[in-house]
Formats: C-alpha cells, structure tokens, sequence
C-alpha cells in the first residue's frame, strides 16, 4: 500500500480519537449499535442499488491491486523501450520477438508483438487506446463507488440524527434525559461524515490517482511501441518519452540510460 | 431486475427501520398523511413540470426496459460478429444475407443489411452512430428524471418542515406539546431525504450505468460491421471488439471462440 | 403549453397547500408583505442585474413561444423532406423553387433557396449551423434566467429570515411573543424555497428542454437539405433523418411514408 | 452602464431595506463595525490571494470598461463589414486602405490591414482568433473575481456568526442579554450573504455577459473580414455575419442596408 | 512571493483577529488544543490520504517555486524569441547555435536546440507541447492539494463542534456551564473554516493562477520556436506572439523593440 494512505489514515483517526481523549470523552460512548445499522447499512445498500452488480463484485480487485499491486516504475519501462528500439534499428523489428516472450506485462507484451506481426500502425494505435480507454474506464468504476459511499454516508448520519430526534421528541416525558438523547442522536451524524471524510473520499481520490498513473505508463508504451514501429531513432524515441516525466524523474533516467 | 438493486434497496430500507426499531420506536410513528402529500405531491409535480411531456409518459417504460429487458451478452455479440466476419472473408459479403435475417436485435439487422447493401462505410458508421447517440440521449432521459425527483424530495422534505414548525409557532399555547409537534415536523425531511437518497438518486445512477452498458454493445457492434464490410481478418475483427471488454470476460470469449 | 406543466404545477402547489389545509393551519397565515417585497422584489433585482438588458426584456417573448409557441412535428418535417427529395432527383433542384415558396418556417426555406442558388454545401452547413448555434444560445438565456430566478430565491428567503429573527432578537422584551415572531420570520424561507422548487426551476429544465427539440428538428433540417443537395437518393435521405428519432416515433413516420 | 445592471441594484436593495422598515427595524441596528470589518476585509482579503497581484490592479479598469464602455453595435459592425466587401469587390482590397485608416476599433483595424498586407488568411484567422481567446480570457478575470468576492463573503459572514455566538457564549452571564448578542452576531451573516447575492454575484454574471457579446462582436469582424480577403460576394458575406444574431436585430440591419 | 499574496493574507487575518479584539474578546480564549488536533491532524490526514506520495512529498517544491521562483517576464521572452528570428533570417538557424548555449531556461534551451538540429517541425511541436501539458498537471497537482485541504478542513471542524456537543450533552450536569461548552465546540468549525477560506482556498487559487501564467509563457516559446523553424518574417513573429498578451503589455513591448 501507498505509504501516503497508511500514515494518512493513522493521522486522520488518530487525531479523531485523540482528540475525544483529550476532552476526556470515553470512546465508548461513541458505540450505539442502531446508528451502525443505519449509516453502514443503508450507505452500503443505496451504492450497491448505484452501481452494477459487476462493478460490486469487482470492488475487492479494484481495492486489492490499486493499493498493493506492484507499482509500475516509469523510468524501468521508458529504458525498456529505448532498449528495443536500439535493438530493433539494429537488427530489425523481428529481432524483438524473442524479447517480448519475457514481457511480463500484458499490455506491452500484446503491442510489441503487433508491431512484429506487421500490423498498421494506425490500427496499432486504435487497438492499444481503446484498450487503454476501457481500463480507464474500469479503474474509474472503482474509484466511483468510493465516492458514492462516501456520498452517500453524510446523508445517512443525518437521517439517523434526525430520525433519532424525531423518537426522543415524541416520546418527550423527562426533560432531564435530554442531553444524553440529543448526543445520542448526533452519533449518527459523526458516523457519517468521519467515515466519508477520512475514509471514504480520500480513498477514492486515491484510486483515481493511481489510475491516472497506470493510464500514464499505458500512454508512454503506445508511443514508444508507435515510435520503435515507425523506426524512428532511440534518441528520438527516448526524447519523445521522457516528455511525459517531471524534470526530476527525467534526470535519473537520463543517468541510468548513460550508465547503460 | 439487477440483483444488486434488489440487495441494495432491501438493505437500505431494512437498515432504515430495523434501526428505528432497534432504537424502541414504532414504524407507526412514521406515517404523516399531510407530510406524505406534501413531499410526494410536490416532488413528483415539480419533476413533471421540469422535463417534457413524452419523458413522463415514456418513464414506465424506461424503468420496465432497465430494470427486466434481457441483458444483452457482449461476449455472445462479439462471438456472432467473427462468425459473420469468418463467412464474410470466406463467400463474400452476401453470403450474410440469410443470417442478417435471423437476428433479434434490430440494431445489428439493420447496420448487416446496409454493409450488404453495399452502402458507403462512412454512411453506415454515421447512420448507426446517429442512432447510438440519440439511444443515449432517450436512456439518459429516464435516468435524468430520478435524478430530478432525488434533487427534488429532499427540498420538499425541508419545506414540509418549516411549514410545520411555522405552523406549531404560530399557534403555540401549550409548550408541552411542542416536543411532538416538532418530531412531526421532521417527519417530512426523513420522507424527503430517505426517497432521495434510499430509492430515487440510486435509482437514477443504475439506469445510467444501465445505459452506457447498452450504448457499449451497440458501439461494439458498429465497429464489428464496419470491420466486416471493410474485410479485415476475422483475427483483427475479434482483437478489435476485444479491447472494449475487461481481461476477464475477454479470457471467457477466447475460450468460447477456440470451443467453436 | 406542455400539459405536463400544467399538472405538474396544479399537483406541485396543490399539495403544498393541501397540506397546509390537512395540518388544521389557515393559507392566510401565509401572507407576510415585507417578506414578499424581500423575497420577490430581491430575487427580480438580483437576476436582472446578472443579465443584459435585452435578455430581460426578451423575457416574455421567450417565454411566450416556449409555452405557446406551435410544437414542430419531426415526423411531419421528415416527410416533407422526404418528399423534396424525391421531387429533386426526379426534376432536379430547381423545381423545388415553387415549394419553396409555400414553407412556414423561415429556416427551413432559407436553407432550400440557398441549395436551390447552387450555393457552395460546405457554405450552406456554416451558414445553417451558426444560425442554429445561435437559437440554441437565445434560447438557452431564456432558460438561464429562470435558473437565475430559481438560485436567487432560496438565498433571498434565507435572508429574510435571519433579518427577521435579529429584528425579533434585538427586541426580545416578551418571551411569548417569540413563536408567532420566529413562525413569521420563516415564512421568508418558505416564500424563497417553494418558488424556487416548484416553479422557476422546474420552468428553467422544462425550457431547456423545449429549446433542444427544437434545436434537434433544425439538425434534422440541415442534414435533410445537405443530403437533398448533395442528390442523396430518397431512401437514404429517409434513413438517415430517421435515424434523429426514438423507435415509437421513426414507425409512426413509415407507416405515413407508406401510406403516402 | 446597462440600465439592468441598475435598475436591478437599485430593486434589490430597496427590497432589502424596505423590508426591513416595513416590519418596524431600523436601518441603524444593521451597523455593526466589528462585523464589517471581518466580512469586507476578509472576503478582499482572501479575493487577493487568490488572484495574481496583476488582476486586482486591473479590476476598477475591467469595471470601468464593462459597465461606462462604449457598446459595440453589432447592426453596425455589419454595415461596415458589407460595405468593405462592395468595394473590395469593386476595386480590390488594396481600395480598403484609406477606410482602414478612420476605423475606431484597434482589432478591426488592425485585421483589415493584415489582409490588405497580402497575408495568408491562415494566419490572419490565427492572429486573430489568439486575440480573442485572450481578450475573452482577461474579461473572464474581472468576472472572475466577483465571482470570488461572491463565494468568500457569505463564508466570512458565518465565521463572523460563529465567532460572534462563541464570544456571547463564552462570557454567558446575564442571559437577559442573549437576544441582542445573538441579533449582533447574525448581522455579519447578513453581510456576506446580502452583499454577495445583492452585488458580487449578479455583477459578476453581468460582466461574463457583457465579455461574451463584445467576443461575439468580435468574431463578427473576424468572419467577416476573412470573407472579404476571399472575395466572398457581399451578399455571401452579409448572409454570413447576421446568422450570427437573433432574427430581431437581423431584421433590422436588412433594412439599414437596404436603405444604403 | 506575490505581493497581492502577503497583503490579502495580512489583510484576511488582520480582519479576522481585529473584529475579535473589537468586540473585546481575547485571542487566547481561541486557543483549544484537542479541536486543533482534529482539525488540522486530521485535515492533513485526510489530504495525505487523497493524493499519492510523490505529490506530498513535492508540496514544499512547488510551493517555493510558485511563491519565490523568479516570475518569467512575457515581454522579455518576445524580445528575445524576436531578436532569434532576425539572426536566424539573416545568418540562418544554426546561427542560433552559440545564443541557445546562453539561455538559462531549460524548456526554451531544447526547444531552439530541436529546431538547429533540423527535428520535424510536428515532432518539435508534439515534443514541447507534452512537455507544456505535463508542466500544467504537476502544477495542478499542487494547486489540487491545496483546494483537498481546503476542502476537508471545514467539514473537520464540523466533526469537532459535533462531537464536542456530544461530549457535553452526554455529561450533562451543570447547565450552568452548557454555554462556555457550545462556545469551546464552536472553536473547531473556526479553526476549520477559516484556514480554508482565509488561507488553502485562496492559495490553491493562486497556485492555479501562476501555473496558468507559466503555461503560457511556454506556449509563446513553442509558438515562437516553431515560427522561427518555418523560417517566418521577425515582423511575423512578432505579431503572432503579441496576440497572447494584453493591450497594455503589448504596447510596453511595442517600444522595447523600436528602442533595440
């Protein structure tokens, strides 16, 4: 997991229930097991009704690779494809077949080998940005119902709030019992917004983010695999692909690819 | 109906009132004949006058589409069009006459018979890409109106509250019964908020979803006709409808096209 | 106008006030005159200020022509530029000079005599699509002014509101007199939230709505007249018109087609 | 400045202030200076960090401009246009440079002289098209910060409340004097949200209007004289220029121009 | 740093602590540790969450640089693009050798040194224009942050003002000592919304701002190089890079130039 997310989320709860600590709270009196049904299990039910049912089943994949999927490293796949294009200005496009057998990316692996086979190039290019439209697509699913939980938890804390206000009210018999009724009711509400704003939306955002990156590097492979195929220099190639990294990403390859 | 919408509208629902009942309330408690009126009256009047006349008459019909029209299998629709794809390249374009005549779907019937016809690709392409997005538009239409009602409901759910409270002011005698009056104040915002948030707003983002799925199919397809008319190997037409589908299902369709 | 307008807002305000009626409260309490001054007279000052001049004044006209405006019919237009087609393969361009003539709609005749003048079509399709651009823009105004109407409001009633409740603050000598004061400060909010939800924003959508039907039978229009121009033979001019319509609607238009 | 833009200001805070008087306040108990000093110097304050140091210096020139500039009559804007075309037509561009001379406005001036000078009409279209995307884009920065103002001001309004309320609170010994505190502290409300939807945000939407149509007047010039370095027919070049206004203002430049 | 940047932080908080003084509460009674813990531990958190590592860990970067990097002067960066197109007129591009080794700017260096090496103008311009887009995104990304935490601090300190009130209404003993509680409770939506307001919002805007600046300036350096490539008069070139700046800038440039 993204290191980010793990301290993060240490800090965000940590702070919640500390700061409760330091008030002198007792987290306990945070437990009321009705409002648990109702923030969970209605946020949970209204984004299952939201979403398809493919998309619910394949929650737990989405979360499983985005957060403990290996990273792709952009700089190993940018000095890959200088590499085959070197290769392949040598020695032809051909001479890359034995080298894409020990591709172990999927992606990179299928688009070499169109490239082997001939394939045109625009064609090439189509089949490789619809493919990398669709995983978009995919990862934004995943991403989306984080963001549907996370939307609609807040709303549930409030209904429980108010339905809990509602039964104190009407049942109205000893104004001293009061205070602890209102506190009660209001546990839904922290329910819902804690576990929309410290869980819920940052872990969305996050699943966007490394999305974005993954789509980055798909991005890198279909220029440099168009590039290899059009037969344009290595230097050219590698100037082309280093256009997608920041200055200091850049340098580093700049030093690795001297080094080779 | 999409299983997921069953589980989800169960769940939200059973969450909301087991929690009620879990607190010692009575699901009694939440009837309120003029809240009802007033919240459901006036979301479903403000949703009317909001979209055009044919969208409120054609909703049963969306809903009744969305909900229990058969799913259309891509995996099925891809393996028909490299099937066509594999006569095509094999007797020629003609030879799908008899077949085109076979299929259900009116869409695909329609895109086969003009690539028969000898209609010019790009005519065809726009033709069926007219037709995809203005299916679109009428699929977004119904999702739009639940929407609508979900942006609606809770409105009047606080308008049904202020007036309440209004009315209990007004006429404040006894304050010993104001605790009562309140809690059915509050009644219309939880018919308001839970509608919105339990039924309509899901709802509304299924059939979107819904949508796009069908949208896809039909994308698919156009691009198998186009593909078939065009002549490309039966190896091209099916790696190019391939990439609009998830590794998963792509695994299953390669497994059913070696079967074949 | 719309029948669904009509129903929605008798079903929208009537049950606004049928359940004040149903709650035992009087209509008359309702009517608070420094509220509506703030309210109305606020929320006309702030939306006329947000647009130009001429948008305020085209108000009524826009207004007018949406609600009572006559209601083009596609499939009525479609035929008839089925007909012309038909009429200028067989006779050429020219003879549809006559029909010309007899056209109602000023766009649809401009767009025949300027195909009929051998006018460049790229020039034609510019020239159609701007004026299309363009009612789409005036129309979209009108639309916008109601949102406008529908934003201020709410905000305005809020005001009203809090000014009521400082004034009933800064005074506060009778503790009884606090509910009948808060009652009447709030009748602010409810003047701004009803006229927003049950009236200027549902206006709003149904006017955007209205506006993109006729903007979608002026692109029926211009594709008609290029494809008539460009010597499209009947059928095609037919399918590809048809392809502008729901399902229901394209078997109403051939079996009139047929029929004729 | 557009009699609107006055009208309106003058509606909406006449509103406001009358009915304030007819429920019996007085204007004075709306003088708070501690809140004043929070709500205006706060929403400037934070309106200038969020904008470069360029912009705000900039603001009274944009303001001055907007509302006290002189407006561009698009009916007359035309005219000239289809005048330049008839004597471009009759003796050739290079008989426009004495009428370029006397033109007012920079931008058409200086597009007429680029097509006198024999550029290409790429780059004359690229030249000026660059220049208005960054007009449109300054005019949108004056805009913009209303638009600024009219999003913190309400904010600090609340901040002014709640900071307000926790003072009375804090110090809560007389609870006599409650209803006056909390009457003060809701004034600062009353700041931000009036002083936003009043002014800031309404100027705001005025100023976006009134750049679009000078954008407007000058896509205009630039079609046009496009249309005259081709040599396009003065009657082309009329055609052209009035799709882009509405059917009003178009009525009246035919017969301007046949009055010529 | 940009001065409309200190001025609008000291003016935003000089306001928000001076209206305090005045109505004579004290500083210190703003100071509550546990609603600080919350709000900004978990504001911090939150945002950590939401962004991936490399983006945290470059805040501080991009905050200096936007703050205290050296702001790029448009009218110096024309002069010196203008002053190339001559040399390389009269001497050639590769006369342009020995002046690229002078320039300090990165991005303009290898754009001039593509164009000398004799690159293909479209893959100079795909090379730089990558490069321009990944620029903005890193820039957005620090802007981004900065509106996250803007976002979540608010809501944060609403989970501190509900909870506080939880807390006090669950030990609900002395209501005596109820309005010093509220007052403390209050505390944390302070600290939350006005370091959103007064301080993340504004500056997440002006980060956006300055990046936007940047962007352009890259822009008139890609434009320039490639005007320069296709061998265009410097008068050309001159006028085509004025058209991305405003009248005033323009003229300032006007005279730099007649003076060289």
């Amino acid at each position: 997991m993204d290191l980010a997310t793990i301290i993060g989320l240490v800090l965000a709860f940590g702070s919640f229930f500390g700061s409760i600590l330091m008030e002198g709270g007792s987290l306990a009196a945070l437990i009321n097991p009705s409002a648990m049904l109702l923030v969970f299990g209605g946020t949970i039910g209204a984004s299952m009704v939201s979403v398809p049912l493919s998309t619910v089943i394949g929650i737990p994949n989405v979360v499983k690779h985005a957060f403990f999927g290996k990273h792709m490293d952009t700089a190993h796949v940018i000095q890959t494809l200088v590499g085959f294009a070197e290769k392949a200005r040598r020695e032809g496009l051909l001479a890359l077949e034995e080298q894409a057998r020990e591709i172990d990316d999927e992606f990179l692996k299928k688009g070499i080998q169109l490239a082997i086979d001939g394939t045109d190039p625009e064609m090439v290019r189509e089949i490789m940005e619809t493919e990398v439209a669709f995983l978009a697509q995919r990862h934004a699913e995943g991403a989306h119902f984080f963001t549907t939980l996370g939307g609609f938890a807040p709303t549930l804390g409030v209904i429980g709030t108010v339905s809990g206000l509602v039964h104190m009210l009407a049942n109205l018999s000893d104004p001293g019992s009061m205070g602890p009724s209102i506190a009660a009711a209001f546990i839904a509400t922290l329910y819902g917004v804690c576990t929309a704003n410290l869980m819920f939306l940052p872990l969305g955002a996050k699943l966007k983010h490394s999305s974005q990156e993954e789509v980055l590097v798909r991005e890198i492979m279909t220029e440099g695999i168009l590039s290899i195929q059009a037969g344009d220099n290595p230097r050219i190639v590698e100037e082309k692909l280093k256009a997608f990294l920041s200055p200091k990403k850049r340098k580093a390859i700049e030093e690795a690819l001297q080094a080779a």
